[in-house]
């Protein structure tokens, strides 16, 4: 049966399944309620990212390797970590959809990186260069205060994370991560949990199985 | 006896007492070490600092206040901690000579600190107010880089700061704290040093005590 090429047009449009955002579609969505951006400047600051695809455990960086990027997380699970000479591991950052990740020591002084970071989960990540990404600073300012506010809230938070470190009990640090990342919380095991916290893996369970007797009891 | 003006001059150059360098002096000669500034430049940032005394135990910022300031310390020792509802103190940073101080959370949101920043000696400290200290990061581009290199080392120390915090031994902290502020380790009680790194006050006495005793041994 011939069909007129206008009747095809519909029936793509009725048939067409759902397609989802692209990636530099999420990072547009994402980025437009953040700060405002002239079209041009939208579209520069697009044509410098560079996509990847991670699969569930490959590296985006290897300790040693020096960081050259800033990665946005499209979607997936990133983590920073190190590991110590026995083989245990350290986590410092987290970072889920539309979260920022890089070592910031070794993209600033371009020195070899003391962590790796690893994708928990199949992830999608939009990379920009220290190069391009020192352009886009130069030639949009909204961006540069964007990420300037962004290196602020980090540092406050780092010293949170101290504040906690040294005047939580091992109950409070758990329950301030939970409450702080609950999406974090749900996606990785408890152990993961236990080494961001500096708490071993026994206290941890101790905790959480107190907390859930208490709960029934309650 | 009758003394030329010539004669006077010289004697005064001869039985002057030794004067130490002002607060200012002091300043003078360390930022012109650090950073290459003109005599204009160095008039200007000087002469928007105010001088300030402080006696050993009195507070330059009190938790609740606003920190309304960046402090240089010309002599003495500070130390930023909070305390907690059951009264015991927590100890976030110490600073001593050419060493600045701020809360910087505060001081960026210019909401009430929770912190306090207490005089552990008799010190001196030049203090500008932030109005003040952005009309010099304005004025004086070379400053500012020097501002934002120092951001960027504390944003580094932190990281590595809660590095050691989630992955040292409480013995290794220690030492770590004894090798990287030896100046401040030799001026602060040991139950300082213990709320610095989130280790007891006994388990501290107890590395110490083991070291001591491994020292004689060998």
């Amino acid at each position: 049966m011939y069909v007129s090429s206008h009747q095809a047009w519909e029936r793509q449009l009725i048939i067409k399944p759902f397609v989802p955002l692209s990636m530099i579609g999420h990072f547009e969505t994402f980025i437009t309620a953040e700060v405002s951006l002239t079209k041009e400047e939208l579209k520069l600051l697009c044509s410098l990212a560079t996509e990847k695809k991670l699969r569930r455990r490959q590296l985006l960086l290897h300790e040693g390797e020096v960081c050259r990027f800033k990665a946005f997380v499209v979607k997936g699970l990133l983590r920073t970590y190190c590991t110590r000479d026995d083989g245990a591991e350290y986590n410092m950052r987290f970072a889920v959809e539309n979260g920022w990740m890089l070592d910031t020591e070794s993209y600033n002084s371009q020195l070899p990186s003391k962590y790796n970071i690893e994708a928990l989960e199949d992830t999608e990540v939009l990379l920009w260069s220290r190069e391009n990404m020192d352009k886009i600073f130069e030639a949009i300012p909204a961006f540069r205060s964007y990420s300037e506010k962004l290196k602020t809230s980090s540092h406050d938070a780092n010293l949170n994370r101290i504040l906690m470190n040294i005047s939580y009990t091992a109950e409070e640090k758990y329950q301030e991560f939970v409450n702080s990342f609950p999406d974090v919380f749900r996606r990785i095991p408890l152990h993961m949990v236990a080494s961001y916290l500096g708490v071993s893996r026994e206290t941890l369970s101790r905790i959480r199985h107190a907390q859930l007797k208490r709960q029934k009891e309650f």
